[in-house]
């Protein structure tokens, strides 16, 4: 019988994952049942957010059990289809599981045209990161023309998308991140107006003020924590924060404390907000249409950093937390031949 | 010649205000130019937004400089008038001084109407703090019936329209408080489902989640600092946070720290937002009503703390930030006979 690798939770992490997290477990290949279809991965997405899966606390996402498959956005390709309208070589996308096979509902899939673009893209710029940029951006923090705009992990795969679609709509926009090589990106080739190399600088506030000679109108965060510490006091009056990730503090085994921010939201009548993707299922299409016009036309610019091997998974996932990634971190589990 | 007397800042406070800090002072009683009036103090308001303005740093308000005189909200009789529709005998209310007569030009005051209740309630339930619950509750955090909604500081002048209010639209309503005298007060006469003294408990976030089994859709925040802690885990999802006042920091000398809060926001897709009432004054008139409709229909109770001699307006300054007063703080300066 044909088997299958797939990444198991071997343990909860306390502080960063480590290697011991992950089990590496080879099984009987599964089959589908009536409406299902088999999946071979092509590209595995790991995630920030993953981190909060593997905690064992109530979170925005249920927690995976230890001893069970991780799930995770994939690429792939069907390879046995009993649902209708999917058939064998059809490429799709959908929240399946850290695993070289896996079968899922054919009603729980979007296939992907190959002939939009990389299929690749749709875990990153066409898929989750970039419909998390695009409703966050403009149905959370509401960016007008002339507006400052600050996004954190500005080089990731979200906070790339956001500052590109707050300058197509007319915004100065500055962005943080952790190496020289993902501040050129910004500046050079997405049009940033400003980028901070925050690992770079003894004065972030002071760093983001000169960056941000008007203040700031809208604040995409990505990443919490001392960035957050540095943007806040320049909060313009009715100003936005738009609350996505805190990706400073997923691995903090302890409390994580920082100033107290709410007495600046009186003076500035400022909104902060959290949102989830998720909320926005039955608008996904909308995104993905403005998202794959601006792609095709030049203005939307993306990178993916993409790790070959299946069993180098855990090693993709943990290079998020050092900021290894420019744009979005995948994982190649099998070659695309169309 | 007629002399008056008029609280000056002396100088700014380090940390809590000090008698050393203000200075009384006679001056020849001022003469109102054209359009102008005099206006004998009744009843002086002291007001925790105060102590930003003895500040010398940015803040919503203009800080006040040293060796002038202060403002603050009076209740007053107008003595001398050169403004057309104000006379000798009217009663009116606006930004004056901590004073016993100021001048004002007669388009910055409001008339009172000593028919509708006592003169000092517009300072109070029908003033300022009344106006500032109203829109804070009803435009900014916006509760639904059936919305369990927690407001800080809640036998305060503000605090205590807002639960009113809040009950009133049909929500379960949990105030805390510092004193069990004010517990008595909230749960007895103003119809609380629940107050905490939190000057009583060593476990604030228990006695917070006793009170709130379904969680918390509001919270109408006066005071910030560990009562927001306490609140903080239990925000529901859609959740909105009213920030209104902090004065449990006011009169810090260090920046205040405590448990990063952004990362709640995101699971529960809260808002938070701070409001300042004076960006509603165009609908001043229209809460007004409303709150003039609910008091004279003994729907909204409301209680007065008042200090008697302008020589003690320090003192009832000072006093805010021990927690003394139940309901509205006020000096009485002059008395009133109709």
């Amino acid at each position: 019988m044909a088997t299958t690798r797939q990444w198991r939770l071997e343990s909860r992490p306390v502080g960063e994952p480590t290697h011991e997290n992950f089990d590496l477990v080879t099984i009987d290949r599964p089959e589908p049942g009536p409406g299902e279809v088999l999946v071979r991965t092509l590209y595995q997405s790991v995630d920030p957010y993953m981190r909060g899966r593997m905690r064992d606390a109530e979170s925005y996402a249920e927690p995976w059990d230890v001893g069970d498959p991780m799930k995770a956005g994939v690429v792939g390709e069907v390879v046995e289809s009993r649902y209708d309208g999917l058939e064998a070589g059809d490429v799709v996308t959908g929240e399946l599981l850290w695993a070289e096979h896996a079968v899922a509902h054919g009603d729980d899939l979007r296939q992907v045209n190959p002939d939009h673009g990389p299929v690749s893209t749709a875990l990153g710029v066409l898929g989750m990161p970039g419909v998390t940029a695009y409703f966050g951006l403009l149905d959370v923090a509401e960016p007008t023309p002339g507006d400052t705009v600050v996004v954190s992990a500005a080089a990731g795969a979200v906070g790339s998308v956001v500052g590109q679609l707050a300058r197509l709509n007319g915004a100065r926009v500055v962005g943080t991140a952790g190496s020289d090589e993902k501040i050129a990106w910004l500046t050079d080739d997405l049009g940033f107006d400003a980028a901070i190399n925050y690992k770079d600088t003894d004065d972030l506030a002071g760093a983001v003020a000169e960056a941000c000679p008007d203040g700031i109108d809208v604040y995409f965060d990505n990443v919490g924590g001392p960035i957050t510490d540095a943007v806040w006091p320049l909060l313009n009056v009715r100003s936005r924060v738009a609350v996505c990730g805190q990706i400073s503090i997923y691995n903090a085994t302890e409390v994580p404390t920082g100033p107290r921010k709410l007495g600046k939201l009186i003076e500035s009548r400022a909104r902060v907000e959290g949102f989830l993707v998720r909320d926005y299922e039955g608008r996904w299409g909308e995104a993905l249409d403005r998202l794959s016009t601006f792609v095709r036309e030049g203005d939307l610019h993306y990178r993916e950093n993409v790790v070959e091997g299946f069993e180098n998974a855990p090693d993709a996932f943990m290079g998020l937390f050092e900021g290894e990634n420019v744009g979005k971190q995948l994982v190649e589990v099998a070659e695309y031949e169309d």
